[in-house]
Order: structure tokens, then C-alpha cells, then sequence
């Protein structure tokens, strides 16, 4: 009989440990605690950040495009070190678009996506001169009255919603019936008002689904993405500019799941580059990341404020949780609750250990940051750090929930 | 063979119809709507809170204290007006704490609950004269330091973690191991703590869970409740005078679900109150709802942005969604998403009527209020409106998520 070693969290080689505590942004994690001045906070490493897009840039060709979706981690500093790092910048609605002007996004490399836009966001999209990936009929038909009214013609994608999905994935966002893009079958119809409608026509968008960890599948739908726009590609009103092929680029979250490799995806876009020089030979290729480019940056940081032992089980109560970081209290789209990688951030390599759960002050079970792990032996004063937080974390949270001060976030 | 009537949501006679439109407050909602002037919105119905208030009233004895916890809805205005019907706030933080003495709560109605107080929190409540329930040993000793700072002996109830839990619960919290109260085991060394230390004892504080549908399962916890209070009344330093035996009354959300019947429970708490009578002379038993109060009072009210047919399917985009509504979206401690109540308030009794699906302004799949729902047929400009939304709504929801604009709240 062998005994079966339960599944881990992969390694995290982004934060060292020096004397025992973590280190963020070259800092011990105590000394940032007090720079802070306050716990809860997050705090996002700007070399990490700097790491993860030059391995990007590695590893997929030179020609693709690295554009960063804002909404994985809208905080105007982060946004502003990244305008400088990357191509481009996906924004999901007319506040994003603010923030990533502010940061000084080049507008004619800002991409607007969402199925429910309101009239006036297009009219800022216009006014800015973004691009617009449009995701119905119905954005047409606003958008040729606002180019007129503006004198301005739109620049726009079209949205498309793939006959297939992108397998594997967190969040399926293509094929089937969906809120997102144009059928396929519909394009031709769409793309011909398009062209009535004299907007300027750039390209597709092309989104299969979200936090895969699977170089094939997403290798998949690529392949099938521009098989796909090179086929819409012939009742296009102009010439295929821009190709966005999506992101889809998991992290590794909870026990057993493993890193993405990256190398088969930049093997398989310069495949790709190499029949579209030939097929749609003005076409840049975009790729579209948010998680994949700052979640493994931040940490949410909460102090302990009491250790509690309920009948055997060890609790440690934070002043941080579910209204700071909701993904990590297993509450965001998971459908089994599965524990973050958690630390105690100012003990990390001690070797009294313990199993322990973290929650946080609510008057409610849901308020559960680690489930019974086997973490650092911790006391009152301990900082607790959840780790993979640097995506949907903040921003994604009900900060007023139950009238508990809001976290702070810094860039370090 | 006999065909399967698929579950139905219970009745909403809160929200009469006239003209084809829903009533709220006395308005129809299109006219409520223009004066709002924004959508989307949560509006709260002044009749219906009353109403249920009274209800209460008639079910249980005159004796039992009736306290609102306001976590389930902190809009200043609304905590103003409870205060003025209920008997006692309760409180989850220190934030709720000043809305609740900004609203005129009288601060000898008031108690102050959680598992992470902090130490400014606990000298607020003392210097507030609140009642606290205390959850550790922890707790006692601060208590017992700021007490002596400010020359004003803290005021407390302890909040006990039972040995049982409340059966068919939405949320457990307590029996087993917890990080809410003090384990029933531990009480006698807590209790002789708190006399030590000279704060005021005046009580303990017993909550076996949430959102409870079954009066037999509410009446037995309570039994079990007061039981154990009269067993643990025999260490306490000072005379019980202040018995919370929790809440745990639920409402109806899903389909198949039915009203929980309040007679029983009132029978219950008579029982119960003759019996403290002899066994605990000095003691006023409180019921602390936040749910119940408020949950069936409140709409969230959006707007069709667009309607699109994808692949046979009817998608209802609106300029709400999860970022005010985390609870409709599924993402708030539900294991499976189930529909909350929905319709189309300005046609809520229209012939025409079609399965479609609501969705909001956000790019991703679990932005979703409505899963194919049989629906007023509706076309751009109408109005979404998700019933029993007046708790943990728009102060559970993530409003900064992907910079929409936020919503706003009316008491009307």
C-alpha cells in the first residue's frame, strides 16, 4: 500500500525570504508593513511585473503585441508603469479608459471591449480615437450617428463569438449562445453595415476563455481564432489590421496546478505569423493578458488579530478578508472552495509549524481566507500574506461590506 | 405518466402592479426611475419594512426584544428609520457603529459583534456605552485595560458557541469548531475572567445561523439556546439581563421555496418567556434579524442596453450587474447559481412574454442576473428588476469592479 502525497501549490520564486521574512519589492515584509502605516493592504512588485512581460517578450515572437487588460488590476500606478512595458491597453468600460489616459496610454493603442456599453461611453471611445471592439448590431448603429455627429469616424474591431471555446478554461467566453461578440454566423450581415455605416474598420477580436493553464488548448484556439479571421477576413470592408487572439493565460492557484509553459504558445504564434505574412498580410497580432501579467505580482497582507482555538482547530482572526479579497475567500466564480497559497509573511521559513485557519473580522463563515493549512506557528501581530493576489483582488472585492476600513494598495 | 411542475418562486405581494407597471413605494417604477434619475438602483420600500415590522410584533410575545442588524442594510436611511420601529441595532464594526448613532439609535439598544475586533473598535463601543459581545479571552483583557483608561466598566454580553448547530441553515455559525464565540466549554474560566476584570456582565449572545426556512428547526435552537443560557447563567459574575437567542429567519429566494411561517416561533418564545420567568427573572430575550427585515423590501432596478439573440437565445444586456448585485450574480455563497426573482417592472403583467436571459455591462460569463427566465419580452430602454434585494446587496457587491459607475440607493 502506497500512500498517496496530497497535491501542493506550485513554487512562488518571486518573493525571496531574507532573516526569516518575506521579501516585496526589495523589502522585508515587516519594514513595508510599517512604510504602509496600515494593514490590510496589497502590494504589487514592480520588478516582478517587469520580469513577467520581458519573459512574454521572450518567448512569443517579436511581431505580436502585448496588450494589458486593465481589469485584472485597474490601480492607476500599476497602470502607468505597465503603458510604459506593453503595447497596448484593454480597457472594459469609459472608467478604465479615464485611468489609462491619465496613465498615458497612446489611444491608438487602446482597445474597448464589453457587451453593454452605454452610448456615452462609445461617444468618449470615439472622442479619445480608441479602438472600439464592437459586440452587437445595435453599437453599429450608435456609432455611425456619433461619427457623424462628431465628425470623427469610429475605429472599430468586431467582437466575435467563435463556433468553438477555448477547452479547459476558467471562464468559457466564446461558442454556444453568448453576451459576448457576434455570432459567426451573423458577421457577414454586420460587417457589411460596417462598412455602410463608413466606420473604420481594423480588425477582429476573438476571446475563447480565460485562466487556462494548458499550452495546447490554448495553442488550439489560436489556430482556430485566425483560421477563423482569415475566413470573416473576406467580407471584411477593409483590410485585417488588427488581430486580437485573446489571452486566456492561466496561474497557478491552488494545490496541484502547475505553471503555464510558455514556449509551445510562442512556437505556435510564430507559426501563425509566418501564414498570416502571406494570408492577411497586414495584420498585427494582439495578445491580451491581465492575470497573466500581474496576479503573481501581489500579495494581500493582514495582520492577526487574534488567535483563537475552537475545540482543537487554531483561528487565526485578521483585520483583512473577504471584503479586501474575495477570489481568495473562494466566493468569485469558484464552485469548490479551494485555499489560496497563504503564509505568515514575517515568519515564513520557521520551523514551527502548524495547521491553522485564517479568517477575517465578518460575522460570517464565508470570511475564510485558508482552510485548516499547514502554515508558520502564528500570534497576534503576525502579518498573514496570500500570495497570487495581484489580479481581481482589490478591485473585485465588496470593500463596504459590514463598514470595516477600506485596504490600501502600493506599487513597490 | 404525470408531468413534473418545475419549482416556482413564492408570491411577491409586496410590489403591487397598476397600469402593466410594478408599484413601489406608492410610484409606478417608470415614474421612480425618472426620479432617480439614474439607472441602475436599489430602492427600498418605507410600507413594507414597516409592515414587517408589525408582523413581528403580532407573531411574538410582547416581552421579546426585536433588534435589527444592520449589516444586511447600512444605508444611513434606512438604519434611520428602523431605529425609530425596532427595539436595538446591532452592529458588525465600528463603521456601523457611527451610522447607527448617527441614525438616533440609543446606544443602550445597541451591541457591537464580531470575531476580529480591533483594539480601536473596542474602546469606540466602551466610550460608546454599547453592549459588546465578546468572542475571546482575547476581548476580556482589552476590554479589562481600556475600561480602566477611560473610568467606564465596559458593558458586555458573551457571544457562546454552542455545542449544536441550527439545522437547514443557510449559514452555520455554531457547533463544532468556529472563530464566533467562546467554545461552551470554555465559558466558566471566560466568565470568571469578565468578573475579575469588573466589566458589566448583563448576558450572552447565542446565533446557531442564517437564512432558515423551517420554524421547527429555529424553535428548536432556541430551545436549545435558552437551555444552555440558563446552564451557563450559573457562572456568570452578575444576573443574565440580556438573553440574544440569535435570529436565523430566512426569506424566500429560490424557486421552491416557501415563507417561513412565524407562529410557531412566536408560540416558541412564549413558552420560552414564561419558563425565564421563574428561571431567568431579570432577563429580556432579544431576536436579532437583519435579512428578514429588509430583504423582501428592497429591488435592484436596471436598464436593457441591449438585446441580442445569440444562436437562438435571448440576452437581456444591462447597465447593472454583479458589481452592484454579487448575491443575483450567484457569487455569494451559493454553491449553485439559482434565479432570484426577476422581471421586467414596466410590463410586469404583459401577454408577451418570452425565456431570456439577463446579463450586465461586465466581460465575463458570471455577470449573469437572469438564466433563462420566462420574462416580459423586453427591448431596449426597459426596466430589470430583481426582487428580495433589500439585504446584502448593494453593501455586499464589488462596486469599483471594472469602473462602472455606481449605483444608488432610495428609501421611498
Amino acid at each position: 500500500m502506497t500512500e498517496r502525497t496530497p497535491p501542493v501549490h506550485a513554487s512562488l520564486p518571486q518573493f525571496p525570504i531574507s532573516g526569516g521574512e518575506l521579501v516585496v519589492g526589495g523589502e522585508r515584509l515587516s519594514l513595508l508593513a510599517a512604510r504602509v502605516g496600515q494593514t490590510p493592504f496589497y502590494a504589487y512588485d514592480r520588478g516582478h511585473l517587469r520580469q513577467r512581460v520581458a519573459e512574454l517578450r521572450a518567448a512569443l515572437p517579436r511581431s505580436v503585441k502585448l496588450h494589458y487588460a486593465m481589469k485584472a488590476n485597474p490601480m492607476p500606478a500599476v497602470v502607468g508603469l505597465m503603458a510604459g512595458l506593453v503595447d497596448g491597453i484593454d480597457v472594459a468600460s469609459a472608467g478604465e479608459l479615464k485611468v489609462a489616459l491619465d496613465a498615458g496610454a497612446d489611444p491608438r493603442e487602446v482597445s474597448f471591449a464589453g457587451p453593454g456599453k452605454r452610448e456615452i461611453e462609445l461617444q468618449q471611445a470615439v472622442a479619445s480615437r480608441v479602438l472600439i471592439n464592437v459586440e452587437s448590431m445595435r453599437e453599429v448603429t450608435l456609432l455611425d450617428g456619433i461619427s457623424q455627429r462628431l465628425g470623427l469616424p469610429a475605429r472599430v474591431a468586431v467582437r466575435v463569438n467563435p463556433d468553438f471555446e477555448l477547452k479547459g478554461s476558467g471562464m468559457k467566453m466564446g461558442g454556444g449562445p453568448k453576451q459576448f461578440g457576434v455570432d459567426v454566423e451573423a458577421m457577414p450581415e454586420l460587417l457589411a453595415a460596417v462598412g455602410r455605416a463608413g466606420l473604420s474598420f481594423e480588425g477582429f477580436h476573438l476571446f475563447a476563455g480565460s485562466q487556462n493553464l494548458r499550452a495546447e488548448s490554448i495553442c488550439e484556439a489560436q489556430q482556430k481564432s485566425y483560421a477563423l479571421a482569415v475566413r470573416l477576413a473576406q467580407d471584411a470592408p477593409a483590410p485585417v489590421r488588427f488581430l486580437n487572439l485573446g489571452g486566456g493565460f492561466g496561474i497557478p492557484y491552488f494545490p496541484g496546478e502547475q505553471r503555464l509553459d510558455l514556449q509551445p504558445i510562442g512556437d505556435n504564434l510564430a507559426a501563425l505569423a509566418a501564414q498570416a505574412s502571406a494570408e492577411l498580410p497586414e495584420a498585427a497580432f494582439v495578445i491580451e493578458l491581465g492575470r497573466y501579467l500581474v496576479g503573481e505580482a501581489g500579495i494581500y497582507v493582514a495582520r492577526v488579530i487574534d488567535r483563537k482555538v475552537s475545540r482543537g482547530q487554531v483561528f487565526l482572526v485578521t483585520d483583512g478578508g473577504l471584503h479586501h479579497h474575495l477570489s481568495a475567500s473562494g466566493n468569485f466564480g469558484q464552485v469548490v472552495r479551494k485555499n489560496y497559497p497563504v503564509t505568515i509573511g514575517n515568519k515564513a521559513d520557521a520551523a514551527l509549524r502548524e495547521p491553522a485557519s485564517v479568517v477575517g473580522p465578518l460575522c460570517t463563515p464565508l470570511d475564510l481566507l485558508a482552510d485548516r493549512m499547514d502554515l508558520p506557528a502564528a500570534v497576534e501581530g503576525d502579518l498573514v500574506v496570500v500570495f497570487q493576489s495581484g489580479a481581481y483582488g482589490a478591485s473585485a472585492s465588496p470593500h463596504g461590506f459590514l463598514g470595516h476600513p477600506p485596504c490600501v494598495e502600493v506599487l513597490v
